[in-house]
This record gives structure tokens, C-alpha cells and sequence, in this order.
């Protein structure tokens, strides 16, 4: 079968030929319909992020994925069942987190990340995985079924957040989503239904299609380089809800002044190091008189996948449609890894049923 | 009656004569029995904190008390209860904050402080209340009922660090408090029941009456004159929980770089604005990577203070006699406001019964 993968020293990915996997006992085989490219997959073909399998001289990539059950082999699932699969897996046959159903929350001894760290991915015409990594959804949401990994790293992100305001009376009236790439564009359209005043920041200019997106929502655009994250407050309103999907190292410190009283901030993005002067008094201040919040959050497991079906299936057919501007076959992978201004999210099609 | 009060341009508080209160309808008499002395007491004496009641040349202070119920007035108490006030009042008759049982989460615009900011204080010997702001206490607590209010502190700033890690599960096994004042040994008291390892940070040489504490509790004291903040996961382990009672402006950040993975940070001194360098990507990165948190506290409400009043029933004796070193008659209050090292904490007594 085919693969795209990336070869240890090479700098770009390439399509490979591979045995078809055999499933062993408990794994369905899995034909792979198509395959989302996001941050992390530029990330790992840049050598920035990521890591082989021991002992392969490849990494299959693509850790966002929707496909097939091509052979149940006694998982519970039926031949044609379309799923999509989670991202980590235990490195030597489980531990607690993933008993309990939370590999996201595991520390990296105690997991490998398909398509990314340690264990190859699903741009593949096949792969096969064992039944509790796999989320079955409606045979009708399968072309856009790679989006369901992205909304349930929000999923997750949004459900810490909400859980750090849950011992008292929090109702989120306005929100901003710093940062108008795909995963961005995405969690603003989750939050529309229940957020009064969403603005999302960017540093573009119109015209450019993922403002259109932002417009057509409803939300506002704010433009980083007329108003900093701290002056948010000053230029607009104190945020109840930060979401920050940027990586932008400055972010972490600064989407606190964005928030009003009680506010909490989502950390998603991965920044490297990088030191700077801040005001931390005024940082640590704001935080305790404000009853303010800074959550990070990573990954995302069943649960999240689960709920993040019913969101993808809430979502505007036009807002999908404007969001994914690019599906290509595998002979013209690298057209799905272009990363210019009128690209926003793409995919490869591994399969067309 | 007598109060002890902060006259407008004084440097010290002074004894002053005042009328007795007459409690308004719906109001009752409260005799005061003892008032606490904090930090925060510290910093009003020192013209860094709260503000003077509208039109009025002096305030009050005390915002810890414990007194009993003089003349109940119809508010459903009886003559004799011992009662524990809460803290924060409604400006301007009330808003949703206070009817919903929810000062603590208001703005500064929505409250007066009393004994702090805009309203007298408890350090008189009667003062009025409405009973919603009245927590009655088992007389057997009387002479430490003053210690309610600090306990409630904790034990909001607790609900909101475990609300933070309340969507997966989460038992945390090891805990430092940063700082070895009252509040700190106090909360280090509270903890001991629930967390198997517990730390606390000072910056004192022993012989000393706070790190004696910190032994007879069991728990392991971290000078952090040999180890920053920064470097406590190295020389011990990373914390579940951080407990911020310092006030110190760089231990917002650092917080973050002592928390084992999925851990929260609470925040609850409160700096002033300073200015340094952090590595602010680094900061981001493991909040965002291990799932971590920081959390903001300021004030409580009635509900903790009601937890409070059983978490005080909980501590044990010893914890109390050598927690409380002095307290002393309004005659010689100045010796309550002393601030050496073998001080820890103190209390005025109004009235002994």
C-alpha cells in the first residue's frame, strides 16, 4: 500500500510503498478515507517537533484522520463503519492513564502520538488500531471527519476552562480566539451559539478568506498590530474567555490583561523558549484580585472525540466548506502542505469510500 | 465605646472614642469578642492598602473577628450566639453578586471591604450586621473564631484550584505552600489530612517558631534562599498543588515551573507592579504540555466561611497555641501589630465574653 511519510534525514515527506498492516488480535483494519494537515504535521516536517518509531527508518504522518472498517476481526464494529481514531497510544501496553480514559492528561514517558512521536500515523491507504481508540461517526460526516481530532483538542481546552470557573456563577458573555488559522476559525464557530460578543485576533489584511470567515460568524476582528493583547480591554472589552491558538510566546503572560473579572484564559498553542521583560506584578496581581485563570491544555481523548461528533455535525455546511480550501490525492500531496494566505485548512484523500 | 481606628493622614491606628452603633432595622448588635491582625492589617497602617469610608476622617480597622450577638434585633439570631462576620458589603444597597451569595467574585466597583476599603472594620467593641453576613460558630471556637475569616481564604482559593482539575481525575499527592506566615502555616494545616508529601517554602534560618511548626506538622521546609522556586521539582519533586501566599511578584511565573504534570498553582499574595525578565516560552510551554494551571483567589464568601468554622473544629490544639503567639487587651494593641520573627499571629481583644 502507500504512505506518506517523512525519512529520517529527509526534509520534506514523500509517498512510500508499505505492506498493507495486518491487524492482530483485538485491532480493526482501518481503510483510511482522508487525512487533515495541520500546525504539527508543518511542525514535524520542519524537524521542529515530533520523532520516529524505534527502530524505523520513517515516520508515517498524519495524526487526523477519517476512514473505513475494512475487517472488524472481532472488534465490535461492522465492515463499513466509518471512524475516526484517537492520537495516543500506551508505549508498552498501557498504563493508568489510558485504564482510565485519559491518555491526554498522561506525561510524555507514558504515551506515543500516531503521525507524530514515537508511532506512525494514518496517511496510509490502511492502518489498523485496537477498538478504544477508535470513534465511530454518521457515514454522512465522513468528509469532514479529520476535523474531528481539531474540534476535540477545543473540546478539551473548553471543558478545562470551564470546569476552573465552575465553583461559582460563570456565564461567558464575550470571548476571544487569538488566532485566525484553522483551529482558531473552528473554535469560533463552536462558540457563536453561546457567546454573546466573540472577536477573533489576527495580524491579516482584507481581503483575505479567513477574515471573510470571520465576518460571515458574526465575530470581530481585531488586528494584533493596532491592538495588543494587553490593550484588549481598553480597545474593545475585558474578555470573560481567552482561547489562544497562536503559540505566540508573549500570549501566555499577556491574555490575562485581556481578561475581565473571573475571566479564564486557554493556553493551546507551543511556543519555544524565548525570554522577555513583563510586568510580573501586575501579571501576578491581576490574576488574584481578578479571581482570574490560565489553563493549558494538550491532546484530547474519547470523550472529547465523542462530544466533538455532535459539534462537527452542528457546524454550518458553508462555514465547512469556506474553512477546508483543498482535498488532494496523494499524488499531489504536497499541494495539501502549501501554507500560503488563501489556504486554510486542507486534506489528503487517501480513499474516496 | 472604644474602637481602634487609622485616622486620615495618621501613620499608626489609635484608640478612639465612638458612639455605639445603633443597629438599623433588619440589623443586629454584635459584641466583638476578638479581632485578627493580617498582612493586609499591615499594609492599611502603612498606607499601601484599602481606603477611608466615604465622608469619614478615620476607619475602623479588623476585618477578622469573632463577637456575640448583643441585641439580635429580629434577625433570627439570639442574644449569645457567637457569630463570625464576612468581609465585603454592598456599596449601594446591593447587586447580583451579593444575591447570589457571590462577593467574593465581584469587582472593586461592587463591594466595600470592612475594616480594609470604604467601610469601618470589626476592631471596635460592637459592631452592627445584617445576618447574611453573620456565620454563627460553636461557642467552643470563640476564642480562635477570628481565624475563620483567613481560613476561608484557603478554603475558597482550594475550591477554585480543585475546580480547575475537577474534569479528570485528580488526587493530589504532593503540595508546597509558599510561605511560612500565618496563613501559609495555616494552610499547610488544613492540608495535612488530604496530601501525603507536603513542603513548605520560607527564607528564615532555624531556630524558629514557624519551621517548628512546619516539622511538628510533618511537612518538609524548602529555604528558598538554596532553592528557588524554579527548582523544586529538581531538589524534591513536582507539586500537584502550589500555594502562593507570599505575595512575592516572580512567584506567579515560577509557580508554574514547580507543578508536576496536570498540576494548579494558587495564587493568593497580592505584588505590586515589577518589572523583570522571564523566559515567557518556557512558561507557556509547560502550561500548555502538561496540562497545568494557575489560579487567582481573592476573598470568601459565607459558604467558606461555614466550611471554615468545621475546618477549624479539625485543627489540632498544639497547631493553635503555637500558631497564635499574643493576644492582647485595646490597651497595648500595638504589641498585636508587632512584626518579628518571633511573631506569627496575633489578635486584639475587645470584650472576653
Amino acid at each position: 500500500m502507500r504512505a506518506l511519510a517523512l525519512r529520517r534525514g529527509a526534509e520534506t515527506a514523500a509517498v512510500v510503498e508499505k505492506p498493507r498492516p495486518e491487524p492482530a488480535a483485538g485491532e480493526a483494519l482501518v481503510r483510511t478515507l482522508r487525512v487533515g494537515v495541520d500546525g504539527t504535521d508543518h511542525e514535524i516536517l520542519a524537524g521542529e517537533h515530533g520523532g520516529f518509531p524505534a527502530g524505523e527508518d520513517h515516520l508515517v504522518v498524519g495524526h487526523e484522520a477519517v476512514g473505513v472498517v475494512a475487517e472488524p476481526n472481532r472488534t465490535g464494529f461492522e465492515t463499513g463503519d466509518v471512524v475516526v481514531p484517537t492520537v495516543r497510544r500506551p508505549p508498552n501496553g498501557g498504563n493508568n492513564y489510558f485504564q482510565r480514559g485519559e491518555p491526554d492528561m498522561a506525561p510524555p514517558s507514558a504515551y506515543h502520538e500516531r503521525g507524530i512521536d514515537g508511532a506512525h500515523g494514518f496517511a496510509a491507504e490502511y492502518f489498523t488500531s485496537r477498538p478504544e481508540f477508535l470513534v465511530e461517526i454518521p457515514p454522512a460526516l465522513a468528509p469532514f471527519g479529520y476535523l474531528i481530532e481539531p474540534i476535540s483538542i477545543t473540546e478539551k481546552a473548553l471543558e478545562l476552562a470551564r470546569a476552573s470557573r465552575s465553583s461559582f456563577e460563570w456565564s461567558p458573555a464575550s470571548a476571544i480566539v487569538l488566532g485566525n488559522g484553522s483551529l482558531g476559525l473552528t473554535t469560533l464557530a463552536m462558540l457563536v451559539d453561546e457567546i454573546d460578543r466573540l472577536y477573533c485576533l489576527g495580524r491579516r489584511d482584507r481581503p483575505d478568506p479567513t477574515l471573510d470567515i470571520v465576518d460571515e460568524l458574526g465575530a470581530t476582528y481585531v488586528d494584533s498590530r493596532e491592538t495588543p493583547v494587553a490593550e484588549i480591554p481598553s480597545a474593545h472589552e475585558g474578555m470573560d474567555l481567552v482561547y489562544e491558538a497562536t503559540g505566540y510566546a508573549k500570549h501566555g503572560v499577556e491574555s490575562v490583561h485581556a481578561l475581565a473579572h473571573n475571566g479564564v484564559a486557554a493556553l493551546l498553542g507551543v511556543p519555544r523558549s524565548w525570554s522577555f521583560e513583563v510586568d510580573g506584578g501586575a501579571f501576578h496581581e491581576q490574576l488574584v484580585m481578578g479571581n482570574r485563570a490560565l489553563v493549558g491544555s494538550v491532546n484530547a481523548n474519547a470523550r472529547h472525540f465523542r462530544r466533538a461528533v455532535d459539534t462537527l455535525a452542528g457546524l454550518p455546511a458553508w462555514f465547512l466548506d469556506e474553512l477546508v480550501t483543498g482535498v488532494y490525492g496523494l499524488d499531489e500531496f504536497e499541494r495539501a502542505f502549501t501554507d500560503d494566505d488563501s489556504t486554510i485548512k486542507t486534506a489528503v484523500e487517501l480513499s474516496t469510500r
